[in-house]
């Protein structure tokens, strides 16, 4: 089965292996030196994911809990926060913050187009006592990307921190936190990063730390300051870490590292967005989102019926497509080419996608999107 | 490396199969019909485990956030809660509640030993408001199994709900959820259900259910209303599973059905325990733990220098022993046999220990604590 979903995500065997190497190995004593040495590697080597010198920080739980983690560790009952919202995930930042009791201001776009970067400095304007914004990078749910440099350069005007869900954008789509200056970027493994699900990432700026250290964090398990006294002290994650997870994740670097690094990732994630969207055309499939704000790791489609569709792609091709979510539900594919993925991979997809849609009444000539996606890559000068 | 730890331990090499299959299975898609199915038949299966008809939800993380989640869903700040405390992880009990601000009521006993059922009864009388009773089933940090039989039964005369801290003895000792009336049994994968970290268990009873349901629970990530939902209603977990670890204890539960089923793998833990007190009493260790309290999932014995004996051990023989925690650091060894570990692996540890203390200068008959640990197992009527 391939799975060309918005994650989880087709696992790389050299990641298998070593996360199978530390069943038995001596690592598996977490408390153990060996494995110290691993997990403090692995948590100086994630600077490079996130373009950081910040602290990073393993969690033993899905990306969500990320999400969670960078709110109820700054923002407590009452105060206000800006939420960026264009989609199913955004309204999710707003189910936590309704959930603490936050005053929550909304900046909104329609679903699968973006925020603009002024419309946040209004929202800051008109409410100062704001402590935090808080934007989804690539939204998973429509496969737009905010513009999070413009917006951090906003926040970074006022005393707010700036948040960022970068779950399904890590490591396939620019951010460099330091350079943008944001506050705290939250993330999970099974997206961009290869992993299988189990392992989220945060990473806070001094003044997010400076923010969650007055702050009372209702939750013990994901009390950003017991992790930080923890890691500085070398002693490791306050509660017993998913050791596989984390020899998958120092895996997941090094064969980023042996790939070219991050730049590279960049460039690759961006040449197969674009023959995505090539081939998606050549089918007469409209895309949601406008190129000017299309994610590198995931393409969604406008289609009828797509659920059906996604059956078929999946009983007949074996082949698994997203779908929609909230009220794109049946309405979109989403088609992802994130982490483990290659241009031929997108092919296959191609090539099968013509023949469940010709089988379910499509007007199809076949091959043409395998060749305008082809062309695509050919001429792309990063390929 | 072998691990006679107190967790995390050994990991089969069918439960590391059944987690690798995962990886590029068609259950990797997490909301594809086939694994949702397979979620839906884990957690059917899973009562087993707790020897109970109530939902057992599995949360993505560790087992600590279990204990959490336990609280955090019954109560509040203010809300007055009785811990039954006989070492770290009951102190670790009291940091979670000092955190959301409860109103704690002690029921204690020194460090080795376990709480009188009747000091239980006694706090409820003079506490009528007490929301909830917590107590460690097995206290890992000293190898003492707390009475949670007699307990249950004397909470159940009350309004009160009964927790359960099941981490370190959850299929390894008798533990009767429905027949004893225990409200909410908290566990995780990595002690005897051979799992490698990073899943929890958690299942509540009927009264449970009703206090959660009136409860506003201040966590997202761990609201169990969220997972009753989503788990009766066929869809599965609110945030993206542990795939991998899904899959393995489902296999973990196959092993155990295989090998005869729950009541055999409690008969099989109390030889372990029974052989190995033998062999310390053989070493000249004195036992931390009484007969009547002695947990058959780790057994923790008294020596000076421990840890500097821990790490010869390690090094020299490549077994990695548990040590001593907060004011037990450096003062007890604690001898994991729980889980995937037959008695052959317990006299392999042995066997070394007695080369380990002998090159540290203590006086040792070698084979001595072989074979008095051979004997008793010869002599056990379960083996």
């Amino acid at each position: 089965m391939d799975l060309r979903l918005p994650g989880p995500v087709q696992v790389p065997k050299e990641i298998q292996i070593a996360m199978l190497n530390s069943f038995d190995h001596p690592m598996m004593d977490y408390r153990n030196p060996s494995f110290q040495e691993i997990l403090l590697e692995t948590v100086e080597k994630s600077k490079m994911i996130f373009q950081t010198k910040n602290l990073v920080v393993p969690l033993t739980s899905s990306g969500a809990s990320a999400l969670e983690t960078a709110i109820i560790n700054t923002v407590g009952p009452n105060d206000t926060i800006i939420l960026c919202v264009v989609g199913y995930f955004g309204e999710y930042l707003q189910g936590i913050t309704d959930h603490i009791g936050c005053k929550v201001v909304r900046v909104e776009a329609e679903w699968g187009d973006i925020v603009d970067p002024e419309d946040v400095r209004k929202a800051l304007k008109d409410n100062p006592e704001a402590k935090a914004v808080f934007a989804t990078h690539c939204e998973t749910s429509t496969s737009a990307i905010n513009n999070i440099k413009e917006i951090a350069a906003v926040v970074g005007e006022t005393d707010a921190i700036f948040l960022v869900d970068a779950v399904s954008s890590i490591v396939g789509t620019p951010l460099y936190m330091d350079e943008w200056g944001i506050d705290i970027v939250a993330t999970g493994g099974q997206k961009a990063l290869m992993l299988p699900p189990g392992l989220a990432l945060i990473t806070m700026s001094d003044k997010a730390w400076d923010v969650i250290n007055k702050h009372q964090c209702p939750s013990f398990y994901f009390d950003l300051k017991l992790y930080k006294k923890g890691l500085d002290s070398g002693v490791g994650t306050p509660y017993t870490p998913n050791i596989a997870l984390v020899n998958g994740l120092l895996e997941a670097i090094k064969m980023i590292e042996r790939g070219g690094g991050m730049e590279n990732e960049y460039k690759r994630h961006a040449a197969l967005r674009d023959m995505t969207r090539a081939g998606a055309r050549a089918l007469g499939l409209e895309l949601l989102v406008d190129d000017s704000a299309a994610s590198p790791t995931l393409t969604a489609v406008k289609l009828d019926n797509a659920d059906e569709f996604r059956k078929m792609m999946r009983e007949e091709f074996h082949i698994a497509l997203g779908g929609g979510l909230g009220k794109l539900k049946n309405k979109i594919l989403r088609l992802g080419h994130m982490g483990y993925t290659d241009a031929a991979d997108m092919l296959k997809m191609f090539a099968a996608m013509e023949l469940a849609l010709k089988k379910s009444g499509h007007e199809v000539e076949l091959g043409s999107s395998v060749s305008a996606a082809q062309k695509h890559w050919l001429e792309n000068p990063n390929c």
